[in-house]
């Protein structure tokens, strides 16, 4: 029998509510499909963690994860006691880029049983799957400040946009495209006011479309596309962006179909050369951390993307119908009007599995 | 009588048909509030411009623009013939540098009439306008790109935050929100990811708020903050934003709100030493230029901020009113549901002013 090593990073906040219910879910899928997974629970990267030990994560993090066949990440961040760009880069985008996780896909989909909050949209309307670059572009730890504490203080912070980098996230976003029925791919950009590296992103994007010739294309200033995500999110199919236009996008997609409180998320390293990522959307959520009430579907939906990873379609296929059908039956957590606690959801979505 | 000197700058596509009804109800207001307004038609900006004279305008446009108490702005861009960040970067982006137009105002209603696409939402739920920072940040034109068509190509992108700049334009918000009865402003961020410029942001928002105990003021990183606009955007009232990120937002916004057809903006030099730029949200739209079809409201509306600007706020009022009469009992243009040609609203309002 197959065996999956996983390392569980549940982290903070609500994290460490919904982490349990993803690995449940898994076991549940794990039975039924004839695999096994042995999973090795870490209390980093964590802000508790941070607060003894002055660090989000421990030297030798990189040593004591690569190993993993993957890593079921629940949510880092506890703003008010670690500021947000302390723990995060410190954690999670350590991960994304020295793993060189450098796919962030993200599927968007109105599923029957949420309330959409634009009017007049049907399920099966918004089906989208948004593929963000996810090592470099806008999220740069290159600049600096001058003149600190002066009138003439400036902050430079810089983008950088690699041909590597962009190529390859392309490529996958065009591979995808070509899998779906639709063969439609969207770039975000904004080359008309972002004057070096939108230009180039754009460039890219027509130069690998010449490899796809089957595959439509088209661009939008990242300005109108959330205007059209919300007007008619019906048009859009594979939608790929740069680092910080794929981040926007992903929760606001998922908003317009309804809730980022089940949005899964995928950072992958393609190549399988480090452990791939597996988190929700939604973050430690401080503000109901502790009551049992998150909604753990986005956790266990990223527990199903991870198992597609691992060669287990069928799993995957039987966790999101688990899914499906708990959203239109219930139970609900209170983010999707019922009183459910977070394990009663849970247990119930692993039932079904 | 009161004479303000104003130049027209319609631009391309339907900027040229949407300006005359613009200035025909400017017009009509000054018969009514007693002031005369003295109108200078130029051919440039232009794609036709650039297309005779390889440059969107000529080499002294600042010299014979700055005499103008403001320049009325249609739009510009027309993308077959000149790539976007060429048109935009020698034309638009000047105007709001060299002219130090640092405030980029955008109000946000959902108003009586207009189809909103969000379900549930009353006109009077969304009523917010967007402060964005309009000469430096991330749209800066410093940069490059190195190892050009080499596999190790890269492209730099800066983005610049000095505290003037951002110091200016948190003041012109928090002021604003002191005049308004909510007495909130929202930040847009995005500390956590983008790990040099936005903690800075961060850092000024808050010593400028401590000069508006009065203010309530918060904070929204820009990816779960465009999911509130759609989930909740009667949460909002001031919301101040850099360059993108207000850019993101002030198309975000009015889609929120029924259509970016009818939403204006304004380009303000709060200091008076250069002319001001008003211009509709909506660009040149060369897919329905040429057939009288296009949606004048937004002109005719940057045209009630532009007499508020110069100081007639009463003449203001009475356009608003009757834009607001119009969209509730027509004409219409197609793009709110309607027959009607833009002349043909364009007249009706005229007539109520
Ligand atoms: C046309 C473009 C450069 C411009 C911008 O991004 O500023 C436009 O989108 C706007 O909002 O005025
Ligand atoms: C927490 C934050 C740094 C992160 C990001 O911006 O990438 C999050 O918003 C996400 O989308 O995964």
């Amino acid at each position: 029998m197959k065996v999956h090593k996983i390392a569980v990073l549940a982290g903070d906040g609500i994290g460490k509510e919904v982490a349990p219910e993803g690995v449940r879910a898994v076991e549940a899928a794990a039975r039924r499909f004839n695999f096994a997974v042995e999973w090795t629970t870490f209390e980093w990267p964590s802000c508790e963690y941070y607060l003894k030990h002055g660090k989000m994560m421990p030297d030798d993090w990189m040593a004591q994860l690569a190993g993993y066949d993957a890593l079921f990440f629940g949510a880092v961040g506890w703003p008010e006691t670690v500021p947000d760009h302390v723990s995060l880069w410190g954690s999670l985008l350590q991960f994304r880029r020295q793993f060189d996780q450098y796919i962030n896909l993200r599927p968007v989909r109105l599923l029957p049983g949420v309330p959409c909050p634009l009017a007049n949209k049907q399920p099966g309307d918004i089906d989208m799957v948004i593929v963000r670059e996810n090592t470099e572009g806008e999220y740069s730890s290159v600049g600096g400040r001058m003149f600190a504490g002066t009138e003439r203080e400036f902050v430079l912070q810089e983008a950088i946009f690699t041909r590597t980098g962009v190529d390859r996230v392309l490529k996958f976003a065009f591979e995808l495209a070509r899998k779906r029925p639709k063969k439609h791919l969207t770039s975000a950009t904004k080359s008309n006011g972002i004057s070096i590296s939108m230009p180039y992103w754009d460039e890219r994007v027509d130069a690998m479309g010449l490899n796809y010739p089957e595959i439509r294309h088209d661009k939008y200033h990242i300005d109108i596309l959330t205007a059209r995500f919300v007007l008619s999110p019906e048009r859009f199919d594979v939608v790929v962006a740069s680092n910080l236009f794929g981040d926007i996008l992903s929760d606001l997609g998922p908003a317009c179909a309804g809730t980022i409180g089940i949005a899964p998320s995928a950072n992958l390293n393609p190549e399988r050369n480090f452990p791939s990522l597996f988190e929700p959307v939604h973050g430690s959520a401080p503000d109901i951390y502790g009551r049992n009430i998150a909604n753990p579907i986005a956790m266990i939906w990223c527990g199903a993307m991870m198992l597609d990873f691992l060669g287990h379609s069928d799993a995957h296929d039987a966790m999101v119908a688990a899914i499906e059908r708990v959203l239109v039956e219930g139970p609900r957590t209170p983010d999707m009007g019922g009183t459910a606690s977070t394990t009663e959801v849970g247990a119930a979505i692993a039932a079904l599995i």
